[in-house]
């Protein structure tokens, strides 16, 4: 029995296939002709474009448009004139071999994305990687594995999973994964929650205690793997198995049902998403509205800003694709540890406490009235709430808020439309704005929360720093205090008041938020519909008692124990 | 006119006598005799410690005390193995010359310090640079400029000045300071504050820019200084002088005076030290008690943790010197910028988010408990108040109480003495411990408020991070309710809270920390006359009052004008 990180729930059985994977060497080389040198490169970067489209067009015929998807991201990054054409000028500058130059070039790219944490930038690394990986296979001449033709059900046991292979594998084959590296936030543990197909990663060396052919069991939610199981395992894990899916399958009844409770309470479940290729996972789960378009994303794996033009595609994209639904659109959240090529920011001691976000943008207010104007342009496609992340007093969300009005003042000069109906809203993250959220209430349409910045701000705890992660906890009285006096400033303005962070997909947190009135809930697609399911088994007016009687509970591990204790009684 | 850093109030004018210095240059050199070469570095400690017991005796002798401790705490630093010895290695290992070792052994010391902004640090770092640079002149036979015979009074203009300056030249005959470098913590600044003569830093070039014998006047409070003034400058001045000197003599009456409101409000004001030799100033200035001893003086510049004892002699010696006066002994608060040379801490992304103060001591109890042991054991000598910082939860704090219950076991099993009437405190300076403040007033006696931390967390914002500094206001409305909040719990509980950050000696704030509640202010020596003097002319009710009417207020900058326009109507 093995045990890693559980990555995606569920629970698999049946036979291994070991996916063995060549170790690509680089090693540096002094090279006499140029020429040639660079001509190997250009010959390797014209092979992958073949190799990348013809897997397009296969996907596309498949009709599984999300695969096409991350081969057309791949041809963008090939195209990318920052990549080729740096890895050609440093062969031309250092007399280096192709393949090195190209490794080096990667190196830095990734050294970009190496400490963040976030779901999307860890896959936009991986697309890169993946990218520079065929490159330099093709220079090299070594042929990929094939996952395509799988000819009968497997359990696939890698070292890692690239973009590339999770796109060519014949899902429907697949029973799971394992891998030997990766965390809950790695390429491989994404996709397996997107294709819902249970899956461990950071089993360390699996890869070589297991063969091919030998039959397993694993259950994703606990990360435990047993190599050959006994019959009594497999008869325990079959049931299991069983009360899963029908767990699941009882779980798509709930992806057209309003989200009310027993008596009658009705809130909103909506989705986090990244880029406007998210929007197909969200209608699929029956999301209520886009409650965090993070555009970030827009931003980054470039060599310069995205224009007003191009933002306003993207922001129109999906408010078209989600209308009449509501689409929560985030202005930059960047600076902290995320970073832009092309945006010198000084190196900070704190960065979590330093020039990011709204604090960047009022700093650069060039960036920041481009995507306001990409924003309001693209207000007329769809129900559009604007929200400004990290406020943290009146005069930051009143200067963020003027430069809208110069906007539609020039807009109006110009002839240029708009909608009247979208809305303004700020993030609830620093504990500043949560103290006076009354204050903050009058200008604003709504607030929505973010989890993840108000834990970690509140309790002085970075929640990567591994030494100190277990004060970074959700249910921590002194952060739910925070939390029910936004909602209750709010609601006394007669606004409304959502939560982004992840503890708003957490259903064991979910019946606390709800007794203290949220209104609206927004999580990974992947979360909306036990979340729903949650909220449609409870009653808001018990939920209200409950706040009341943990009000003075001391810690978060006993507030968590008791409303577990009342929800199950 | 030029214009500096205002580091020390009031007007000072005079002739000036500009103090040139040579500039050692070090180079580094390879030496073959490495027995000579050791002989120069220990001639030249020979020729220090005898110049540094001279000017002691001379000090002494003089009957100022202060200016004899630097000198001892000098030799101290002479005699720390650590600076010598490593030298001495490093002479030996690398064959270099004797000025290049200890040149390089001083900056190994000094970049431990280079992040702080604690006065007390810098100051140390001062020291340590002022007794190398008297070694290295002792090595290449430098005379140093003597201050101490000046025959009549003057304005002293410096690159900048060093402890050993300041502790030999004639104080009666200096009427004030300007330098080229420093910030307001830099050694210059500190002095002059100490000893209440105007002074301004960080003017650039002033020493190039003036000549002995020029005629100046300048102003401490504003920076400015005026070269060769008109007569009508001189008579501006005179003025302005002669007003600040009359304010600063109607102080002296405040020294033995009760702190009270006009209506009768008794609060108590008391003092933050670093060492034990602060308790001088701490009693000349009147103070009611130590509101802050800081222990990480105790730790640092050495090369090993304190044993129990030498801690149990410097916590006696202020409890005995104080007596019956309380001092609130704070615990080891390290990490974050602080760091120790003997105590490994891993590199952390967001220090001030990480592994620090309590969280540090509940992870090494082996220091802490040292630490307490020794605080226990002094407990008998005076009025005791234990106080943990960075508390963020209350299992912490039950986790820290938990270990002085049973050092007590062992005190009483092993019959040491220790007193039964000390208080155990904690500092509110994560924003959680101030939104549970109720639940933590029940294990506590009394609460410190630390502003500097408290600001930081709750607005997110370093405040020694310059491009964000703005952010950063004692006024900002989040962070007052978040103290009213803490305050109106503990009274609720019938606990006291006191307040240690340097918002308590801001005369500006006090009328609303008054109005708050707060029982007792600690501050710099230097801050609690006027402190004094500010309360004993407010009315609580009026402030109490000014409270409910500064709640709806939007921001810092309106807060601030409505209370000096209520203070002074």
């Amino acid at each position: 029995m093995l045990k890693g990180t559980s990555a995606s729930p569920g629970v698999a059985m049946g036979n291994v296939l070991v996916v063995k994977k060549q170790q690509i060497e680089i090693a540096k080389k002094l090279i006499q002709d140029i020429e040639a040198e660079k001509k190997r490169l250009s010959d390797a970067v014209e092979k992958s474009k073949i190799q990348l489209n013809d897997v397009k067009e296969k996907a596309l015929g498949s009709m599984e448009s999300d695969k096409a998807q991350i081969f057309e991201a791949h041809l963008m990054v090939l195209e990318d004139p920052e990549l080729i054409d740096a890895s050609m000028k440093k062969i031309e500058a250092e007399k280096i071999n192709a393949e090195y130059a190209i490794d080096s070039i990667e190196n830095m790219y990734l050294a970009i994305f190496a400490d963040m944490e976030d779901e999307y930038m860890k896959e936009r690394a991986a697309d890169i990687k993946d990218v520079c990986s065929r490159i330099k296979m093709n220079i090299l001449g070594i042929e990929s594995t094939d996952l395509s033709a799988l000819d009968k059900e497997v359990i696939i046991v890698a070292h890692d999973l690239t973009p590339s292979d999770t796109a060519t594998m014949g899902r429907e084959k697949v029973l799971g994964f394992l891998t030997d590296v990766g965390g809950r936030t790695s390429h491989s543990a994404i996709m397996a929650r997107t294709l819902q197909i249970p899956a461990v990663v950071g089993l360390k060396d699996i890869t070589s205690r297991i063969n091919d052919n030998d039959y397993i069991i694993f259950n994703g939610e606990t990360g435990e793997v047993i190599i050959n199981p006994s019959s009594e395992e497999i008869e325990k894990y079959k049931k299991l198995k069983s009360d899963y899916e029908q767990n699941i399958k009882a779980l798509g009844s709930f992806i057209d049902r309003e989200t009310m409770t027993t008596d009658g309470r009705k809130v909103e479940i909506a989705a986090n998403i990244g880029t406007p290729k998210d929007v197909t996972a969200v209608l699929k789960n029956g999301a209520e509205g886009v409650g965090l378009y993070r555009t970030e994303f827009l931003y980054m794996d470039r060599s310069t800003m995205p224009t007003e033009e191009e933002q306003f595609e993207a922001y129109s994209e999906v408010l078209k694709s989600m209308s009449p639904r509501p689409v929560i659109i985030r202005t930059l959240d960047i600076g902290g540890d995320k970073k832009l090529p092309y945006l010198e920011i000084d190196e900070e001691m704190n960065p979590f406490l330093g020039l990011r976000a709204i604090r960047l943008c009022l700093d650069r207010k060039d960036i920041f009235k481009t995507q306001l104007r990409a924003l309001l342009r693209a207000s007329v496609y769809g129900n559009l709430r604007i929200m400004f992340p990290m406020i943290s007093n009146v005069s930051e969300l009143l200067e963020a808020k003027s430069i809208i009005e110069e906007i539609k003042a020039e807009f109006d000069a110009d002839d240029i439309p708009y909608s009247k109906d979208y809305q303004v809203g700020i993030m609830i993250e620093v504990p500043a704005a949560a103290m006076i959220s009354d204050l903050l209430a009058k200008h604003v349409d709504f607030f929505s929360i973010g989890t993840n910045d108000l834990i970690q701000y509140t309790c002085a705890v970075d929640r990567m720093n591994e030494k100190i992660s277990y004060l970074y906890n959700p249910f921590n009285p002194a952060v739910l205090r925070l939390i029910k006096l936004v909602i209750d400033n709010a609601h006394k303005a007669g606004k409304w008041v959502g939560m982004c962070g992840e503890a708003a997909g957490d259903v064991s947190l979910i019946p606390i938020l709800l007794g203290m009135g949220l209104d609206e809930f927004s999580m990974s697609p992947i979360s909306i519909l036990p979340a729903r399911k949650t909220i449609c088994s409870l009653n808001y007016d018990d939920m209200k008692n409950l706040i009341e009687r943990i009000n003075d509970i001391e810690t978060p591990e006993e507030i968590k124990a008791y409303t577990e204790k009342t929800i199950n009684k």
